[in-house]
């Protein structure tokens, strides 16, 4: 089944609101194995969003209308449907009546305009809404349906899942669709994209796709099937094939971020975390602690983000300061292993580096060392990262998450290498 | 001028991601006087792509599309415009020398696959980009003209700012358009608007439109005129009346953010600064470092997040952590003390509080003490948020990072409340 998300309102075209209903919608859809082909976004016109009806039906087999329900002159997603389908609007006494109810319910009068909302398209349906006063339209047109929702989350929300969902999933008939996402760091797209290339190319069912945010690349396979099993069989073997391919970069196969996946293998060793921070300046311990729970195995974190502080807080000695200087991999070490004695932890992981867009401390921006201080080991790995401040900065944090995770699991540990 | 965007992208369609890049596009339009009549999403596929081109070139003079101009397999925005163009791409090599000159100082060698990224339909245009590797697309099609930009948002904007908008702009007539961007934080949205209301109302050119992310409402208002001085004229007295209005919740009225402003007055101060950091976890000296030049002010952060870190790293005295407890006016005030003084710095501020879904040290999710210890006063402030995890810690942030602002400004300081 092919499904259209229509979003009808002026502040989408304006950019005043992101079109967020639409991306739940979709989710909802996807998640019961209706394929969405389109969004498209109108403005409050009649004539526009007739258009935008009849085109949405001319290639879909399941329209949603969100917004322009409302009490307003501007609310005319009714009337436009009312035109598409060539019938007059009925006023509902039954709906008038449901109206006035909420009005007194909530201590106040019903202000006339209101009465708009108790009108329907002739021979069309209507949804009585739970939150909210706008009644969702349901009507069908040369073997199309046209859902109409409100355009505020919550009620659209309430009224899909109640009542819009359901009818759809009973028409889609048994077909579950099923995704997994995996993701990796420490390597770029296009590498992901070149290694995988004639898996990609040979699959219809499940479907591959990628997606790369800085410092990560994610691969989604969704498999279509009768049964959440049959979707799951399917999954398995193309999930084995990619995760061979890719080797140990993927560190999570389930959507974790990096911070989750490291929370989660702490937690399983039983083991507790401090971090000593420069050029990152405490993201990698915001990041840690952005997880629920973080508490339980994350100790603290020192940003030393001036020279003496590095002496003062975290116990670099003054040999390696004068020495190598604070971005080596003597002063990644001592900082490494000052954060683990300063906050009693079972390991210390520290980064320190030049941010750019100056050099610092002797080294060429983008010139980061990561070191690992465990119980049983050390590590320390140096990179040179190639772009803006915030880049740099983020890649030095992918890489300081991602030598703890393979630790963790234990993994091979990278060496020193200039990253992309 | 009437022009459509057209976002490319089956992550969309899934609901993996909202189409921000729509409402950032969107509202640039509405800048410069372009009105937006349509959004569309289309998905990865060549000959649906190829129908929403036809699609939006019959309704709207301009079309900008985003996304599918990557090295991968999936990429085919490039395919289809020369398809609905009915011309065959061509492989440009000065675009092939620049993406291999990209990748040799990034310090890689480029996938082939990135080869597809040279290719631009017969005729057409091509946009060399700053950012990323993906060249953008101009075309010209039966008086109609077609912009295709890279889908990654940093990538896009730059795009947009630096070629397409001007060229819209030049193409919307001689005028000259000027944004002055006004931030404030403490304040919602909703009373922003009420305070400005009928200043809004009044206003056709300057136009005033607010925006409110996490923590923070931006009000941008946008003059256009023959000249920039002549625009410059016009948005003067709207500025000065808009902050009259808002007093001293507004923290820059050049787009700074909360963290660049505070770097600018601590170095025009001459001050140093020191965080002690808990249920934040490093993100207030994060944001503060996020700023080139920071070392010249920031001196480091211990984000002490276990409780026995507080007493032994930042001195936080066991008769406090008995007491009152780790979420106190005391132990906020110890621990902006003992940051001020492990990290020698002139200021020391410290934030510490239950983050959540947990209570925290016998205080409710939410329950936030900020402290700050500067060479001349202390003053402390307790907040109640509501809400999530990552909106309780994003709003102490604001608040700690204000409350400094405002004192490096001699404003009044705020006192404990209650923010939403």
């Amino acid at each position: 089944m092919r499904a259209e998300i229509l979003s009808v309102g002026t502040e989408l075209l304006l950019g005043q609101i992101a079109n967020t209903n639409a991306q739940w919608i979709s989710q909802r859809l996807a998640e019961i194995g209706v394929d969405v082909l389109h969004h498209e976004v109108v403005g409050d016109n009649l004539d526009r969003i007739a258009d935008s009806f009849r085109l949405a039906m001319s290639r879909s087999d399941v329209v949603i209308a969100t917004g322009g329900l409302g009490p307003t002159q501007d609310d005319i997603t009714r009337d436009a449907l009312a035109k598409v389908l060539g019938v007059p609007l009925v006023r509902h006494a039954e709906i008038e009546e449901q109206l006035r109810a909420k009005f007194v319910a909530y201590g106040g009068r019903m202000p006339d305009s209101n009465l708009r909302q108790a009108d329907v398209p002739e021979g069309a349906r209507y949804i009585v809404p739970d939150r909210g006063t706008a009644p969702g339209l349901v009507a069908d047109i040369a073997g199309k349906r046209v859902f109409c929702v409100p355009g505020v989350p919550a009620e659209m929300r309430e009224m899909m899942e109640g009542t819009v969902l359901p009818e759809l999933a009973a028409l889609a008939g048994p077909a579950v669709l099923v995704s997994r996402i995996l993701r990796c760091t420490g390597i770029g797209e296009s590498r992901v994209a070149e290694l995988l290339a004639d898996v990609f190319e040979g699959t219809e069912n499940p479907t591959m796709a990628f997606l790369a945010t800085s410092g990560e690349t994610k691969i989604r396979l969704t498999a279509k099937a009768a049964t959440r099993d049959r979707a799951e069989a399917l999954l398995g073997p193309l999930e084995t094939e990619v995760l061979e391919r890719l080797g140990d970069v993927v560190f999570s196969t389930r959507d974790e971020s990096l911070e989750e996946a490291v929370g989660r293998l702490l937690r399983a060793a039983g083991k507790t975390l401090a971090c000593a921070e420069s050029l990152t300046g405490g993201n990698v311990g915001a990041r840690i602690t952005s997880v629920a729970g973080s508490s339980d195995y994350f100790r603290g974190s020192a940003v030393a983000y001036a020279a003496d502080a590095k002496r003062d807080v975290l116990g670099a000695s003054e040999e390696t300061l004068r020495g190598p200087g604070v971005v080596s991999r003597e002063c990644a070490l001592e900082m490494a292993a000052g954060a683990r004695r300063l906050f009693r932890a079972d390991i210390g992981l520290a980064l320190t580096g030049a941010a750019g867009p100056e050099p610092h401390g002797g080294s060429a921006p983008g010139t980061v060392w990561i070191a690992l201080d465990g119980d049983d080991r050390r590590h320390t790995r140096k990179l040179s990262i190639p772009g803006e401040r915030d880049r740099v900065r983020r890649w030095a944090e992918q890489a300081a998450l991602d030598l703890l995770r393979r630790y963790l699991e234990g993994k091979p540990l990278p060496e020193s290498d200039r990253i992309i």
